[in-house]
């Protein structure tokens, strides 16, 4: 049993709870160690306060869940069974008292959680797993910060990649597959998420796609990107000048860039998340942007570029030492230019200790 | 309004509804033509039987949103708002009466249903929008068809690309680097899943990952890969060797392509999609392979590969003109090979019509 299974056995015991059920693959990799998603198909792990945890999983994931060392018992079902039913029958042969469920609701779909209800009747939802993966994703050990940091090390080389393959007329698309194949040829797996490459005016849309916009000189180049090691994700972004830059890019990009390092230095445990955004926002609205700055500062990381850590306005929540987010101010100007700079960094005892490294002083790439 | 928006008012005046709210991205591109995946934001459309409808949207969005030619109004919130009381108050803004919901159910997860309900405490969800919006997807229109032809052309391309990229000793991960850069540089904007390459015994994983495996003479090489064409994608495997090609080999590839020539060349409007997976089943069977086709024949595709057909022992759906899908028959032998032969096709009324061209006769690449 891991030292995370065992966890939840204690905290279903202390809840006074039956079973707990896993669907999210996610919590289940960060569970068991077997990582897959199942797309449309089910995979559920099922643990109980007592009783043998097992998993169930598309018959032709079953090896793959004996290879990543899990050694209870794991089920499969063909694409033509009823999983549900299956889940149900298995849940009787491992334990006698399955009536109060834990489930993870922010995971778990209306039309699914009909299914399971239909196939154990005598289950009630009456707990939520969600914020207990939540809170055990919070904190990061000190394994998930050495994999983060690897992670951000391929970063850091993605924006050189970035940087090399600007030249005049390129598009964006051409800039992200290459820095893409430049980093997939030297063994990085994926990216944490579509990487976003945009030039000019483009990049005043701070959610646009990577698109078929050509570079010129004069242009402001924003790269946002992320890749993923050993399970652990990468997120930051710069912003570069192409051959030139004038004097309102620099002076826009240096309010960033001001905004940034403040939050990025004055970070401090024992600070709400609300007023380290505020440090960064404060900058930009003193110096006449803040209509421009249309996101919260920044956002959890870990094993994937989603967790729950909100670094937005108002919030409460308290900075701990081992909490990973980004930091990630940007100014958008319709039609103009937009600039971003973002480091991704986890909370130390002493301050904010950033996954990437490459400058953040305004660059012109020749 | 679109056409596929006054096919909702119907259907809500029909079913004596109030509100159909849709929170899943791909109902709301499918229904509006913007098309966001919102990740853990808030982005819902909300539908009435005689009211005017509105998006509601990240504040970053609502730009892309008009851009999209939504005319309808549209609302943004900013990442420290509260989306579900805002969405409360447009709701009373533009109706009377809102009790009786459809929700998409195979999107709405608990935990958003309950801010949802805690926002609107008077909306019972009575219906259920996932099997409507199913059904909506299931038979495509002549312009979505034409985007899959052309999303199936670049897959071809793609396989030129993979196959063109084998040499000895390189690296799965270097091959779908390879590809995927080959591609975009063409200007395919994505994939639509992550691209699959597997050399040898690792071929034989079905639902591994492309990895490290080097490749060597006498490899089967396996490529499982689909590209995204204005929202709409591909979704083509096939699998070549190396160098040379042993005798058993060469039997195992035969009946995979037997049973994928048969199921495709007999496929016609009227056949259940059991019926359809048992034509290559059957074959696989018969040659004693029965154990190692570990999958259903194939799934529904259109704007993503992730739609509601199953092609699948004992399914009574009706095959239809105008349904999509694929037709993938396998045989994994564990610690030996791995083979698959895919195309996805349409079915018109006379039989299946591929997106794919590329030859499925066992090619040697030197």
């Amino acid at each position: 049993m891991t030292e995370q299974l065992t966890k939840i056995q204690s905290w279903l015991n202390d809840n006074e709870l039956d079973v707990a059920y896993f669907s999210d693959f996610h919590s289940i990799a960060y569970l068991t160690g077997f990582e897959s998603d199942p797309i449309e198909r089910v995979l559920a792990l099922i643990v109980f306060p007592q009783d043998e945890p097992f998993i169930f999983a598309p018959a032709l994931e079953v090896e793959a869940v004996k290879g990543a060392g899990w050694t209870h018992p794991v089920y499969g079902y063909q694409d033509h069974e009823q999983p549900y039913q299956m889940i149900a029958n298995y849940i009787k042969q491992h334990t006698t008292h399955a009536t109060k469920w834990a489930v993870e609701k922010a995971q778990m779909t209306l039309d699914r959680a009909a299914l399971l209800e239909t196939a154990v009747p005598e289950a009630k939802f009456v707990a939520d797993l969600s914020p207990l993966m939540t809170e055990m994703h919070l904190i990061k050990t000190p394994d998930e910060i050495a994999k983060m940091h690897k992670a951000g090390d391929d970063a850091d080389r993605a924006f050189e990649f970035a940087f090399a393959a600007l030249q005049e007329g390129v598009s964006e698309l051409q800039v992200m597959a290459k820095l893409e194949y430049d980093l997939k040829s030297m063994g990085v797996v994926g990216m944490s998420f579509e990487t976003l490459v945009q030039f000019g005016a483009h990049a005043a849309e701070p959610h646009g796609d990577t698109g078929s916009t050509l570079l010129k000189a004069g242009d402001l180049a924003l790269f946002d990107l992320g890749t993923i090691y050993d399970g652990y994700v990468s997120d930051a972004t710069r912003t570069v000048a192409y051959k030139s830059v004038s004097d309102h890019q620099r002076d826009v990009y240096n309010v960033v860039l001001e905004a940034q390092l403040a939050a990025q230095s004055q970070a401090k445990p024992g600070m709400t998340a609300g007023e380290l955004d505020a440090i960064a926002r404060d900058i930009i609205t003193k110096a006449g942007y803040g209509e421009y700055f249309v996101h919260r500062l920044g956002h959890g990381i870990g094993s994937s570029v989603h967790e729950s850590i909100q670094i937005a306005t108002g919030n409460d929540l308290i900075l701990q030492p081992g909490m990973a987010f980004s930091i990630e101010p940007g100014i958008y100007i319709p039609g103009d230019l937009g600039i971003r700079i973002e480091d991704s960094v986890v909370m130390t005892e002493t301050g904010a200790d950033s996954f990437t490294h490459s400058s953040k002083e305004l660059r012109i790439i020749d």
